[in-house]
């Protein structure tokens, strides 16, 4: 067997199995496509490409991905302003607008606690979270790490260190999804939906 | 709800979105992916993608996909220059090749007929394949177009065409994909099945 394919072939099909969900297959498939559209239409996905990380940063007050200083929420003024709902991620935030029922503003630590791989309070933005809260504002934080064993330490971190603020703190609710099956949910999930079972 | 997504994500999600097998999920997965490695990963993939159809071009001889002036192929003088086999599409060779079946030269071309969409012979590469056909050197054509009416009719007008060269041509046979199912099958492929069945 000869090596057919072209070195471009080759090298695009490798850093596109590379990414999350594609397999071999998807990837023969997509440079398939690619080869057979028109040229310009590659080019302008390789420039959507490229464009991604040299003209997204991060909100300077919320650290949310923003084109300008400030994100879309920061700067709107109908937002309400007592309230900080605390992220990991910034594309988190993105969900939970979509959920259309959050006024209030955000915050994303850029990641979670984590002693084993070395991240510490000073390595996540906490400090500029406590910043904001000390500015007067803020009342309620609502802390939507992610229910995993960093996200909890991280959340209760900042419990901890936000106190001596007596603010109102809450955490999303634990439980058996919207539309699932109660047989088919993780045990920890099933105790928590139960522990916070609601009376009718 | 804001518009929280930068202008780059939206434009890089509807790229994406465009692309056969990527949902709108795909997509979300993949974007939240790359804004999250490693900035250098997603310039090599861009480069990649816009590399690709910089740097591929046809074969001068059998018009598959190639680096060079020819092909890998046409390049390697242990094959066999007796047999030509015919492709619809250049990537259609990559799937022959992996079978490690066969030891014969391809032929690309490029397309197939279709008077409905304005597509004569002198669109594809009918001429350039009985120029070789016409070397002296060639005695097999083995018609892989794809077993679809366009193909077909494309097969048989190669058939007619080269017919007073007295070539050995041949078609790959229809049949029920190995490790398929039969009653799996479409009536068309399990009739043709049952016409091609072979004594045991």
């Amino acid at each position: 067997m000869v090596e057919l394919r072209p070195r471009s072939v080759r090298r695009l099909l490798e850093q596109l199995e590379r990414l999350p969900g594609i397999g071999p297959r998807t990837a023969r498939v997509l440079v398939e496509h690619l080869l057979t559209v028109d040229a310009g239409e590659v080019g302008e996905l390789a420039e959507a490409l490229a464009g991604l990380r040299r003209e997204v940063r991060l909100c300077e007050q919320c650290f949310l991905l923003t084109d300008d200083e400030r994100c879309s929420v920061c700067r709107d003024p109908s937002r309400d302003r007592s309230t900080i709902l605390v992220v990991e991620e910034p594309t988190t935030a993105w969900a939970v607008e979509a959920t259309r029922e959050y006024r209030g503003l955000y915050h994303a630590l850029l990641g979670h606690l984590s002693p084993l791989h070395g991240v510490g309070p000073e390595d996540l933005t906490i400090d500029r979270l406590e910043e904001r809260c000390r500015g007067g504002e803020v009342r309620e934080l609502i802390l939507a790490t992610n229910p995993t064993v960093e996200g909890e330490t991280t959340a209760l971190y900042i419990v901890r260190r936000l106190q001596p603020l007596s603010l109102t703190v809450s955490r999303p609710a634990s439980g058996v999804p919207v539309g699932g099956d109660l047989s088919a949910v993780d045990q920890l999930t099933l105790a928590q939906a139960l522990q916070l079972r609601r009376k009718l």
